[in-house]
């Protein structure tokens, strides 16, 4: 059995709370939260504690606070020489306190509150500074994930950029084609079977061979339409970029 | 039983070819097509025909040609007061040959040679110049689809637009994120888990309930950060265009 104690009560926080908990081999003794109220729905109130000299000993800490307070949090922790893991797509290894060892457990997903996720499809990528931490996150990740992967910190700033635009960004476009709807009383549910196409598409065929539509075809007469179409200022424009973007990557290949 | 000739061979008239194959109250008589064996495995080639003066006669015309020569095989139909719709996005009914009853029936999706898809799901758009011939499309259409909707050109012409950014732009956005994942020697498996997740969940919550990421929280830090790690131009310039919409955008709600 691996013990471990969640130093954080946000949406990471509780998406681990609630996967561990259906794991075999893994005990969650305890929660670090400032308001234990926040997460008295997902473990006994015994085991939160809001106060750094009463965390429990454990294999593993980890750390899933937002990014500009790791660091102050792993350099608050009244120990020493165990194992200290955040769960951060965008920080680095080397600025967790150097008093313990370091470690990074970072499941790539977008968590809401309101949407349950499905775990064992979601990846863990771990770093760690030597191989039996690694061995450890490895076992533990595998208890909630299929897919498991040793990511280095340089790797997993590429990963969380590519993040942004596969996710944050193709969601805003998302934002806009629903605005684009209602400005023109289109329910914006006809588009939803495309979205989920669009997106499982890239299961079988690489994005470059899935690339299709105006910009694609170079064809400027329906690009010049769509651009007397859009009126807002700031949708031309990202229609501009983008659809240069798409024109000139087709010139590359 | 409604008869139905199909003039074209590309994508969509294949993918339609299909459905109907297997809808009991619809007859493929013919397919026009110029290069008879590119469809000679979907249908008998007695069915297919290359020359006008040979087209039979049917209930329904379905024109599924590129953009550009909709015009011209509408006017080089050698028959009038029929029913011919053509299966575009962005050509105006208006620009049907006058000499039939013009329509439109238009598949929303993006489809692809090489990807199976399930019509089911896909929403047909209807337009037609009288009742009659909207509910002769409204009953081949629900043959094939459970989602049939009456969009006028105007509405089709919003709805073309914003698949333009919620398809063709999204799956761009998949390209780049690939190619900042092969230049940094990450397998790009990793982010598809979240692209299925980013799209599955405006099932649920609206897009501008779902967004995320630092452009969202307004994390000037995590966002400098990117900048200074992207060093395509085109990149960072996208970069930058989407993460000011999504800051400007929340500033408006």
């Amino acid at each position: 059995m691996i013990s471990i104690v969640i130093i954080g009560s946000g949406n990471v926080a509780q998406h681990l709370i609630k996967s561990f908990s259906k794991a075999s081999e893994i005990d969650v003794i305890q929660v670090f939260a400032r308001k234990p109220e926040s997460i008295s729905h997902l473990i006994s109130l015994n085991k939160i504690t809001a106060k750094y000299q009463q965390i429990k000993e454990a294999d593993l800490y980890l750390i899933s606070v937002s990014d500009n307070a790791i660091a102050e949090v792993s350099s608050n922790l009244p120990f020493k020489n165990r194992l200290v893991a955040h769960t951060s797509g965008s920080f680095s290894i080397d600025d967790l306190d150097i008093k313990n060892r370091k470690a990074v457990f970072y499941p790539l997903q977008t968590f809401s509150k309101n949407k349950e996720v499905n775990f064992k499809e979601i990846p863990i990528c771990l770093e760690a500074e030597n191989e039996s931490d690694l061995n450890l996150l490895q076992k533990v990740a595998s208890q909630i994930t299929n897919k498991v992967f040793e990511i280095n910190s340089k790797q997993r700033q590429a990963l969380h950029v590519a993040a942004v635009f596969v996710s944050n960004f193709t969601n805003h476009l998302y934002e806009i084609g629903s605005k684009i709807c209602e400005e023109n009383n289109v329910p914006f549910e006809i588009l939803k079977p495309l979205i989920k196409e669009t997106a499982s598409k890239i299961e079988r065929l690489s994005p470059s061979e899935a690339q299709t539509g105006p910009a694609k075809r170079n064809d400027t007469e329906t690009i010049n339409t769509h651009l007397k179409f859009l009126s807002d200022e700031n949708q031309k424009n990202i229609y501009k970029i983008l659809t240069k973007s798409i024109i000139d990557n087709g010139k590359k290949l």
